[in-house]
């Protein structure tokens, strides 16, 4: 059995194409429409409730596109709304955060997880909870790294500036054991070679937009959803608001081939379509 | 004649309460009633309509608060939906972007004014366009500082990192030889004392928010619409998601007395509410 529709993949904005773009690796002939909440973005920082309105708004966008999966490639989102989005939509939902912790437990030795991620995702203590879930004795240092997305976006990607951020919010870490790092927003593979650097080989990077992939192949297989197709498949990228200069920033990091974006209002949920 | 209704701000965050402390050293005795639209923060980076919808929303809430004047202290929202909130609403309206760009005029020797803000607020062209507006002759070089709102809302407001993205932003600007530097962002003046150390006298500094304050003050003269109570006002500040770190930030930061902070639900305005 095989299933030729699109993959859905949905994010605050332009970050999630780290997820895209493992996606593509991973899986060359499966269908992926995209779906960034730029009107709205970032998350990171918006209340739990918020998010996840939002979430479900996105998620209804993209089974109007008739997807078969929903990926949530916001750490934000994952934290706060997965549940919901599970026990709201008719087809399975994948986030970014259990497959990275599932990620950084097999990795650690010394039992010392490091998670960075956006106010909102160090806030919900959600890599704790699944990490904890996993293995009750394992030691979590979680920090928020604001700074890192406006860098990320300015395109200081390979800059002194940038590494003296990220020393200033890693060295703790570091100095504390931590000997496995989660990067907990999509925006952060793009500073993988970044943050590699300044670890130096005292921590294992886990980068959940690779992880996340890995665990989205899995559930395709369970559920007998994979593309029969041969031959390369279509990225679909659409907005809620007019892309900015960081969409360049990304094409050209992750060298993503994206057509023409294609701009749509947001849906708003009227609580009489809940179900 | 004397109006004792409040004056209301808003702003899409936090940062326009540099602008009710300007207010409220000028103008002691008058209400202010605060909004900030934290569930939809930053509108810097949003599409000129979509800014445009939010300011609207959030004027039409302030209205409710039966306030006498409308300030938008926020430049995103100055930038691209001051004329549409003129011509909608019922009481008098005004932005950070026309004093600014006024106090700008009038200080520069050089005829060589620098602009720093977010990004929408720089790409608008808004205060290219007010300061050519009053005097054809002068050069403008605008700048977007997207590094800037992370780091003041880090608290990093003295710090060598923050002056090291200063002097990345800044040091262009000085070498092209402007004297006088427009704070184009309502969060700005929380790093005026760090942007003074690295000007170092080469420019002067136009603080919007003070500007703005005077402008308001002219204002509520030129439409009688002062408030004759003696003694101390209040001040309302109701935010429409719950407040993170940096609202502690700008409350030590400023010195401000702020109560229990309300929480309200956007007011989506429908197209039949047009007036």
């Amino acid at each position: 059995m095989s299933d030729p529709r699109p993959i859905g993949v949905f994010d605050s904005g332009i970050g999630g194409l780290t997820v895209v773009k493992a996606l593509r690796e991973l899986l060359p002939n499966e269908d992926i429409f995209y779906l960034g909440d730029t009107a709205r973005v970032p998350y990171g920082g918006k209340s739990a409730t918020t998010v996840e309105r939002y979430s479900l708004e996105m998620a209804d966008m993209l089974l109007e596109e008739n997807v078969k999966l929903v990926v949530t490639a916001c750490n934000s989102a994952s934290a706060v709304a997965l549940g919901r989005l599970e026990q709201t939509l008719s087809v399975p939902v994948i986030g970014v955060i259990k497959p990275g912790a599932q990620a950084a437990v097999a990795a650690t030795r010394s039992q010392h997880v490091g998670v960075i991620g956006t106010r909102a995702t160090i806030k919900s203590g959600a890599y704790e909870r699944e990490l904890r879930a996993l293995n009750p004795d394992i030691n979590v240092t979680a920090r928020a790294c604001p700074l890192l997305v406006p860098l990320i976006e300015e395109g200081w990607l390979d800059d002194g500036l940038t590494d003296h951020v990220i020393a200033r919010y890693l060295g703790p870490l570091t100095q504390e054991g931590v000997d496995t790092l989660v990067l907990g927003c999509t925006h952060y593979p793009l500073l993988a070679d970044a943050i590699g650097r300044f670890l130096a080989g005292k921590a294992k990077l886990v980068d959940s937009a690779h992880t996340c992939a890995k665990a989205v192949e899995q559930l395709l297989d369970r559920h007998s959803l994979r593309a029969s197709r041969g031959g390369a498949a279509s990225l679909q990228v659409a907005l809620t608001d007019a892309p900015d200069t960081f969409l360049a920033v990304a094409r050209r990091a992750l060298q993503l081939e994206i057509g023409e974006v294609q701009l749509r209002e947001v849906l708003h949920r009227a609580p009489a379509t809940a179900r």
